[in-house]
């Protein structure tokens, strides 16, 4: 392990954080809010910088970066991130426990949306900035915005990359690395900004469009209402925000493609044809399943549309309550949360293009137990898909379980009923946000005690890296000299 | 497809069913019981014996069966047997419905132990004693039953023992397979015999002890009491059928090594010892978190081990309920569920050896992301394991999982909660019995709509059989010219 490059990187990050608080200081200064609330973003922008000049004040001699550290760098950064993030909520006294802040920045960064709060409009307007700002540094990954931002990450940091993206594969758009990153961002930051002007249209105000439109960027899904978004009682916001999470659900390589005008391979992506059938066939599920409970098609189709964008893409924001709906929905809501968007996207879950080649590795399997002389080659994205591609698949899948369960039991002590167990780590490991039964829709994670805040906290972690970092970090072999 | 073989073989176990039926029919007369009960069984018998003769009289000419045959006779003749073997009961009166009643019998003889009874002991004697000799028809297999007996089934039939005995790997114990077969039979019976004489030592009858037998050797756990098996208030007896159930949950092959005195081959046979493992973590993780709520240590082990005993080999028999024990211990039941017993025993579910396949892959799977360059090979049972069985194993798992997906989305419409949908489909697909919630060890599964009692059923038999033979048999390929 080359700890300096670790150490060094780590550090940069914490001083990035620092600039972007820049932005919810400013926005209490906008409010005139309190002292003490320009106070703790200060105080916690003073802490990163001095942390941040003395860490990476000196250049590691080696800057190769292994697959080992760039993981470790990754998961690192990506709690110390949340803790700092964590303690303007602390200080201003808006979120008093430090686990709670812990819980809330986590949730944001990972794009989850689970909330300790019971009253979101307590929270004076910087610190819903912030709060929803986390979902819009974490969508895309600090990392990549980094690269983005200072090129001299460039070198190998290819893992770092590969770390922080989520999806079975990375595709560089571009030979050099930190275009990449930069070409993602500026696609990600334009099409945000068209969602805060789309909100701003159904009328909106200004920071309610911008906050939003952090939610849906990032698919992660903190409301500022109690109510939620069912607060806005406009089906066209409505519609601006479903179809919006859908669009942020979508591998970003494909926008890219249509930039640079070559629209025929957007047309060619396997993932995009299943993502899109998947919705499809859940929105006509759900409806039949709740036919007879609307009295208006339009609102059926609204609720169930937007309920399945949301959870599909992991967002979760909710227009309806649909922790209410028949076994069959909720089952059905389940699937998805597992299933998730698409790799390459903002969205969390196991991602559709692993689902994809998980069902038809399957398929494969049923043809050759029935012809055991028949060869049977699977084909993804018109390409004979490698064996490394479909074990690294079902491993993933097999390690996935695994550490669900293990998350499952740990949650299970503080656990009023199994479905409300299940949901909570389905909801935070997929990065979803609010679950089923005690932690549905319409409630909130403030009833669990500390231990299990800070288990789902890092479940939340976890998911959004994909594993493997987290489990790295936490590898006594890693940290042998 | 060599369609006269699928029809012979077919027909001569459906001529085994009328012998076997003969029992039953003997134990209505020793209990003088009303008319309509021998003659129930006899013109069940009658049908069965003339059915037989028709498909079976002619020979076929080609005797050589192919994987996908072996495949669709087993599936097909153990849908027949289960639907003929539910024909006394509903001649007879004692369960009207014929899908009440082939609910009972696939139960039977994929040795679930689910009923749809709520009140068993309205049974009369003969019909009890049928309900639970299907258990230990069904434990061992009536294919390998009928080549102990009908030694002309020889040819090739290594494909029809590797469809019904359980387990990623079949090993054959001497060269020939019916002496393999009829070796596996006398070990079955023998255990079997000293389980009755153990029980009568208890001070139970001989009725009683012979069928409670069945439903430990079947590791099936159909029970004659209401009370169940605490009816019986005596540790002794809770002790035989705990430590029983646990003994039948072994592959088979390793007392057979007893047997011929290679007792150092047992001890080296990992699957045993992970069994053995598990069994001992279970019974301490869920000793300690009820400790509180006995006041007798030895009541507490004595639950415990015959709760854990009971799900992990999927036999199902209740002392204790726990559906009411707390959400931590209900969930490693549930793991324990999804576990199974040994491959090669007559437990259902995953199966130890899949379990510690899965394991091993997912450690080494660990170890190369951190250091792809390292070759890590997984050993199991002392030999490095071949690529082959890993993939086996893992797609076998992804398959289950699909499955399992499909058959709770199909029960969800009427199902009261989460909880009793995915313990249903559990309780059922692993053979095991009693689920949780409303389908849990103090309640039946009686509620549930003839469409789900129809899918439950073909659950069980798709999980005793280990789902390919089932899905070649409905698969439109398989019947085409």
């Amino acid at each position: 392990m080359n700890f300096s490059i670790v150490r060094f990187t780590t550090g940069r990050l914490l001083q990035i954080e620092a600039f972007l608080l820049l932005l919810p200081l400013l926005v209490s200064f906008i409010y005139r809010e309190p002292m003490q609330y320009p106070l703790s973003f200060g105080a916690v922008i003073l802490i990163l910088l001095v942390i941040g000049q003395l860490t990476s004040r000196k250049m590691p001699r080696k800057t190769r970066i292994t697959t080992k550290e760039g993981f470790v760098v990754v998961s690192l950064s990506w709690i110390l991130l949340s803790f700092f993030g964590a303690l303007p909520f602390v200080f201003s006294g808006d979120i008093p426990s430090l686990i709670d802040a812990f819980f809330e920045t986590s949730s944001g960064f990972t794009t989850t949306g689970s909330s300790i709060l019971t009253n979101v409009e307590a929270l004076s307007h910087s610190m819903l900035f912030w709060r929803s700002f986390t979902h819009l540094i974490g969508g895309m990954g600090i990392l990549v915005f980094a690269l983005a931002v200072l090129p001299q990450f460039e070198s190998e940091s290819v893992y770092i990359m590969k770390a922080e993206v989520p999806g079975p594969t990375f595709g560089k758009l571009v030979s050099k690395l930190s275009s990449t990153a930069r070409i993602l961002y500026v696609i990600y930051l334009s099409m945000t900004l068209v969602v805060v002007i789309l909100l701003l249209f159904g009328g909106m105000n200004l920071f309610d469009a911008l906050l939003h439109a952090f939610g849906v960027a990032g698919t992660g899904g903190f409301g500022i209402k109690n109510g939620g978004i069912a607060s806005y009682d406009s089906a066209y916001i409505q519609y601006v925000i479903a179809i919006g999470m859908l669009v942020f659900g979508v591998n970003f390589n494909l926008y890219y493609m249509i930039l640079i005008k070559q629209v025929r391979q957007v047309f060619k992506s396997e993932e995009l044809k299943w993502y899109l059938g998947i919705v499809a066939s859940a929105v006509m599920l759900i409806g039949l399943n709740l036919l007879s409970s609307y009295d208006s098609l339009e609102k059926l189709f609204r609720d169930v549309l937007f309920s399945v964008s949301s959870v599909i893409t992991t967002t979760g924001f909710s227009t309806a309550d649909f922790g209410k709906w028949p076994l069959f929905s909720q089952i059905i809501l389940l699937l998805l949360m597992f299933i998730g968007g698409s790799a390459g996207s903002t969205a969390g879950g196991l991602k559709v293009s692993r689902i994809v080649i998980l069902f038809k590795t399957v398929m494969s399997e049923i043809k050759r137990v029935a012809q055991p002389n028949r060869v049977v080659s699977i084909r993804y994205d018109e390409k004979a898909l490698s064996k490394e591609t479909k074990h690294a698949v079902a491993n993933y899948i097999l390690i996935y379980a695994v550490i669900y369960i293990a998350l499952l039991l740990l949650i299970s002590f503080d656990s009023p009923d199994f479905l409300t167990a299940f949901s909570s780590v389905a909801a935070t490991f997929n990065n979803i946000g609010p679950g089923l039964g005690a932690v549905g829709p319409a409630e909130s994670f403030a009833g669990l005690n500390d231990f299990s805040k800070v288990i789902l906290s890092f479940s939340m972690l976890a998911g959004r890296l994909e594993i493997f970092p987290m489990i790295i970090l936490f590898s006594p072999r890693t940290w042998k000299k």
